[in-house]
């Protein structure tokens, strides 16, 4: 579980993790601003933020009095690289299913030909 | 944790279970066959093929004795399309590395001028 890859997976494993960094790619905010929709309290809140800040998901800023977070995209990129060697499966499953679409239209034009001609 | 998309982030946060995704990507495989390149005990290769399994990330044959697992790649294009929401952030941020890069060669360029003027 210590790899890079596993880190961001498993930080994006929770929906309020993913809607935190959704709030923050419509940009930076501080924790009471995260907090405030979820209608969570502050400690749950700044869990997740530790979860998000670990896996390099997202960063504090240090000078600033609020630290207000900003998004970091950089391990999202690294998802999407691992899951694009993947990409041929997706399009082939959905070309066959395409094909089975097809097939069933055929058949079903033949059977409104046979009923026509009876 | 009981979303889709949560469960199958989960399932991908784990070196082994992405390593047994990799496996069937080159063809369908049983889990003797899964277990033997992990140096894993079977059912520790089962407890990671049930995790996979209830994601919908692998599908097991029913009929056949030695039920082979095969990948199934939609839960990996569901997480694609998530992250590609955030590709504006990754390629920004590419792009403003690269003109961090210009700015330091332009001033490298004009540094080394200037020692030549001298």
């Amino acid at each position: 579980m210590s790899d890079r890859l596993s880190t961001t997976f498993a930080a994006l494993a929770d929906p309020t993790r993913r809607a935190i960094l959704g709030r923050l790619a419509r940009g930076q905010a501080s924790v009471t601003e995260l907090a405030d929709p979820f209608d969570m309290s502050l400690p749950a809140v700044s869990k997740h933020l530790k979860v998000l800040e670990r896996s390099g998901l997202i960063a504090r800023a240090r000078a600033a009095q609020w630290r207000p977070c900003r998004l970091r995209a950089r391990p999202l990129k690294e998802a999407v690289d691992w899951l694009e060697h993947y990409r041929r499966f997706w399009e082939l499953s959905f070309d066959r299913l395409e094909d089975y679409l097809q097939q069933l239209q055929r058949k079903e034009k033949h059977h409104e030909q046979s009923e026509r001609e009876k």
